[in-house]
């Protein structure tokens, strides 16, 4: 894990064992080096400090932020493990479909966290993996949010389905606006389709509604990230 | 310009004079390359084909997707000129602070177009300028959208009281829910600051309301993008 931010979320969350922290030498002092360094003194968690050269030899994306961190995988869950939201309401589950952009898919992890969903369901073949990019896009919340693994969308909706989960498309061509969408009390999913290409099409059918985000503009499509975020946001509030 | 849908939107648009359109040679087809090049000799612009090499030394993005295209400089705007919306309807301004990011500002930018935004401000030397990166990134909103540029917010924030629009600062330790922010009849104005450090602390004072996004998760922050898209949003469906 990579990042200032996700890895000081990996040690503020402590869900997963940390092996060590590495950092780059000679960086400017920060508070939030500052807090990095506390947590993983306080966790009894390696810190090593390596020179610049090594340290961009160890990173995996484009702006580590001189703070790399090695921990225990996230716990693997599947569908039924995210039925039901930790706290007893009624779960708000996010499903991607095929996004491929690792910043676009942390971006919208950051916003599901920060919107309350309960859990995020990703297809094994079709979507961005949870890669060191996706993580530190995510800023930590991939340390807060539980994350199901399923081989099919389209099967993960007939699960949520008979569970009386009701499940909202986000599509620009869908008939209902994102406005009048219907909460239901037995919890919702949004499914949120490709950057370029939207939903697949058995995900869409298998939805229980299609609905757009009302535009005022000439533009046809807004940035994926940013749809998501008016997507999680106006789900949240109705909730 | 640079990037296929801003060229697009370019073309489309009309809004000012294009000398010329470059493509990369060698690309595969594609329905948005034959648009360009069908809009581009529609409107008797000049469409050369240079080589992969000589395109990359053309090209100042990351991502220019085989397309860059010279055109005339958008009309430079002052706050006078974006206090009334073309159509005559109260206006909806954006007023950016000190964001630095140029896909941040893209991404917002392009969200603002299809919000219904109808002018835009920057203060001159506090915020990321109309580059490249931003305009790829905004996949063709600048061509639709009215910008200004001023000496310094602080300043336009009292012309826009005198005219009776409402400025909202977006500020995560604002005390007023979004959800419950008025948009008054005379107009609104939006007022997002910068991705680390939020609204500058003169801007923060002069605005009528500060509002927070109201969270439910455990991050204390989304991407700026993302908290502009939703903000953007949550005032277009109030209007």
């Amino acid at each position: 894990m990579e990042g200032r931010q996700a890895v000081r979320e990996l040690l503020l969350a402590g869900r997963r064992r940390v092996r060590e922290v590495i950092l780059a030498s000679g960086m400017d002092a920060a508070p939030i080096l500052e807090d990095i360094v506390d947590l993983a003194d306080e966790q009894k968690v390696t810190i090593r400090e390596v020179s610049r050269g090594r340290f961009e030899s160890l990173a995996r994306t484009d702006a580590p932020q001189g703070v790399i961190a090695f921990a225990a995988p996230l716990p693997e869950l599947d569908i039924h493990d995210v039925l039901e939201s930790p706290d007893g309401r009624p779960p708000f589950l996010l499903l991607l479909d095929g996004l491929t952009d690792p910043g676009n898919v942390g971006a919208i992890l950051r916003s599901a966290e920060c919107a309350g969903v309960t859990g995020v369901v990703f297809p094994r073949h079709r979507a961005a993996r949870v890669t060191p990019t996706v993580t530190k896009a995510a800023a930590g919340a991939i340390e807060h949010l539980r994350l199901a693994t399923v081989p099919g969308l389209p099967t993960a909706l007939r699960v949520l389905h008979e569970r009386g989960i009701w499940t909202v498309g986000l599509d620009m061509a869908g008939s209902t606006s994102l406005y009048d969408v219907q909460v239901a009390d037995g919890g919702v999913a949004l499914v949120l389709g490709s950057e370029g290409s939207g939903l697949s099409r058995l995900v869409a059918e298998r939805c229980d509604v299609l609905a757009h985000i009302p535009m005022a503009g000439t533009l046809g499509s807004m940035n994926a990230a940013s749809a998501a975020a008016v997507s999680l946001f106006e789900v949240a509030r109705r909730r």
